[in-house]
């Protein structure tokens, strides 16, 4: 009478998704317009960094041999015989006591091999300087090509493009930049207890929360949403709408409308679609009816209904494979080694993902679990920053317990899923 | 003949700048474009969640009492009386020996005071079910309020706005969500040798990169860039520009022409504007040139030509009043403490921000710095995620020393500069 699922292990599911991660388009767009966007080829130094040897500081070009005998008793003079500001050359070449005035990043002239700072001269007049300390060879001198040089690979393609990014763009000349196109993600709500966000509430009635929160994880994870609206469960509708949505998009996304209830009619469509369904129960909490099926190369994920399962399904499931379309190595939200912040009393067979806080501290990091975690439980969602990594098993865990947690506000990500740390954890006997 | 500048403190200098800190307005904008935006009201809840006494599964709602024999042994067979779909509402009341079939989120109808999940049930025909264990009262019910009541705050006011905050702006019906306007800063940039990105490089000349990076930490910043171009080091190109700019900003930028060499004129600028200069000299590397000026409760920020002291400038000194205008009380970069990765053999009489790279270990985070970290280095910017801090004194630091790092791409901040941490580290004698 009803369909009996069996759940498959979380990570095993995640492998399952990610055979089908492929790297997307490329599109290039404006430098301005670059910021957070994945860098889709390497950026190579057009020219050395410096591109000439040159002044670090406002100062004085010299020749150090003339500061050999020079001191705070024997102070030596030299003839000021011209200025370089930024950007200028110095046409001649500098002579025996001779020294050219020369502004923070000016090209150092032929003859000299060393600058010294303003504040260390006596500026006698403006054609005479004294010098009272002796000056080394190639002191103060930003040699060519020290930093950087030319053709070296400044930014490596799957680079979320930051600010110091932008600045090595601009210097290498990168008006236009080669970014990974953003994977387009059709969003579709089921549900027949949904309000529009502006409708008044009706008995037995809740507004549609998960669209919203989807299209921002969306943004946040560097993807562009498109919202197909929300429907009833008719399974002539919802079949209907998501034959359509699906020639639109790179992914497809539903909430809703996939346990075995007898308005859950994902299944139903998979089926008349002909998709290849991956799995439709997790052994997790929440999100364990998280569906994935294939069609034509194309990925449909049917999350949960449940505000919290459909977050946590979409960390886990949806997020790692845009990152594949956009390029990123790495792909999975960053997991990192913690404390637990407080008990998690209540055992689990199935692998918790458990909202938490991040505390940074003077020891490892702690992270405590927010809020009741039911996977109805809305208001915890805010102020989560980790999903607490709770293995399976017969007992709970205690405060100071080791524990593993995936951040989802960091920039950075991970190469492999919870960086292969959840089975070492398992090891440990949960 | 040169001007001479007293440094102040980099603790100074930033509450020199803060005592301008002011919140900007308030804008109302879409729910879809609310994402990354700062919450300039606290989000209240319009409703108890859950809003009725609901399903938290599919399953079957019952009286508890009728199960009170219930065993393997002793199956209690009860009549389905009918179904209740999610968004439906139950029109009778529930007898005895009578269950009602409900979906997930489905409201407990009238008599029934407890649910049993589907998987627990032998359904024997569309009418009638068989129960082999006892319920007890109140299993399985998600209660009116359980999660939050009514009136409750649910997102405070100054909150960054992530998809969890977006979830919850739903549930509460905000279609429109009242943000703080973003700041308008404006960026100019000074200096003969600086080429236009497209340009192709010429002897003594580098492509400004300064500006387009700062216009990329505005954008991490939450603030809106306007780009007024670059100038060469004319007294009367610059002044105009700056004159004209600074009306139509909030805040405005520059970067070069503030040391005191030949061809910086930002303090004769400000002279002639009769801005009120905060400083013009900082204790820090890199960016000790920093110069910050006040008119009309205007901030005009002179940040120095170079890339990294650029950088550092702008994170230190503009990024927090810009958190100010928006409302945001965590203003200043999360400052957490940590294991330095390497040696930093240099010792150096003033503090200094090294951009550093984070890594989580099982102990304490370990920061490392990046690169060679002379202030003209651009490559080492992109893999920075941190500022370490290394306060002035006459020895270096050694691998595996307690340091504070500013993480440079966290969402949350801290409310305090350094979170305090930099006066107890001077206390241990540095």
């Amino acid at each position: 009478m009803m369909e009996r699922r069996e759940p498959i292990k979380v990570t095993e599911a995640i492998e399952r998704v990610m055979q089908y991660g492929a790297a997307g388009g490329i599109e290039h767009i404006a430098l301005e317009q670059s910021m957070d966007r994945v860098l889709a080829e390497d950026v190579l130094a057009d020219h050395d960094v410096p591109p000439f040897d040159r002044s670090p500081y406002d100062g004085y070009a010299i020749r150090s041999s003339d500061t050999c005998r020079a001191s705070t008793e024997n102070p030596i003079a030299l003839s000021v015989i011209g200025h370089i500001g930024a950007g200028e050359v110095f046409a001649s070449t500098v002579g025996e006591n001779q020294a050219v005035r020369i502004m923070t990043g000016g090209p150092i002239p032929v003859g000299c091999d060393a600058i010294i700072m303003l504040e260390l001269v006596e500026e006698v007049s403006e054609h005479k300087i004294c010098i009272k300390r002796k000056v080394k060879p190639n002191d103060n001198i930003s040699f060519q090509g020290e930093d950087t040089t030319k053709n070296a690979v400044i930014v490596r393609k799957g680079t979320r493009i930051n600010p110091g990014n932008v600045a090595l763009l601009a210097t290498f000349g990168y008006k236009q930049v080669p970014v990974a196109k953003k994977p387009t993600v059709g969003v579709i709500a089921t549900g027949s207890e949904l309000l529009e966000v502006d409708e008044p509430l009706v008995p037995g009635k809740i507004r549609n929360s998960n669209s919203y929160m989807i299209m921002a994880q969306l943004e946040r994870a560097g993807a562009k949403a498109i919202y197909f609206g929300q429907f009833i469960d008719d399974l002539e509708v919802c079949y209907n709408q998501v034959n359509t949505a699906i020639e639109q998009v790179d992914f497809l996304i539903t909430t809703g409308g996939v346990s075995v209830g007898d308005y859950d009619y994902l299944p139903e469509i998979y089926r008349r679609m002909g998709a290849n369904v991956l799995f439709n129960k997790v052994g997790m909490r929440p999100g364990s009816v998280t569906t994935v099926a294939e069609l034509a190369g194309k990925l449909l994920f049917g999350l949960s209904g449940n505000p919290s399962a459909c977050y946590v399904g979409f960390e886990l499931f949806v997020r790692p494979v845009l990152q594949f379309f956009l390029g990123n190595p790495l792909a999975y939200n960053k997991a990192i080694q913690a404390r637990l912040g407080s008990d998690f009393a209540k055992p689990n067979p199935f692998d918790r993902f458990v909202r938490g806080k991040l505390y940074f501290t003077e020891a490892q990091p702690v992270v405590t679990p927010i809020g009741l975690d039911k996977s109805n439980v809305v208001s915890s969602l805010g102020e989560a920053d980790v999903l607490i990594v709770l293995p399976g098993g017969t007992r709970g865990y205690e405060q100071g317990s080791s524990v593993v947690a995936l951040l989802l506000e960091y920039a950075e990500g991970d190469a492999v899923f919870l960086n292969n740390y959840q089975l070492k954890e398992r090891q440990h006997g949960h």
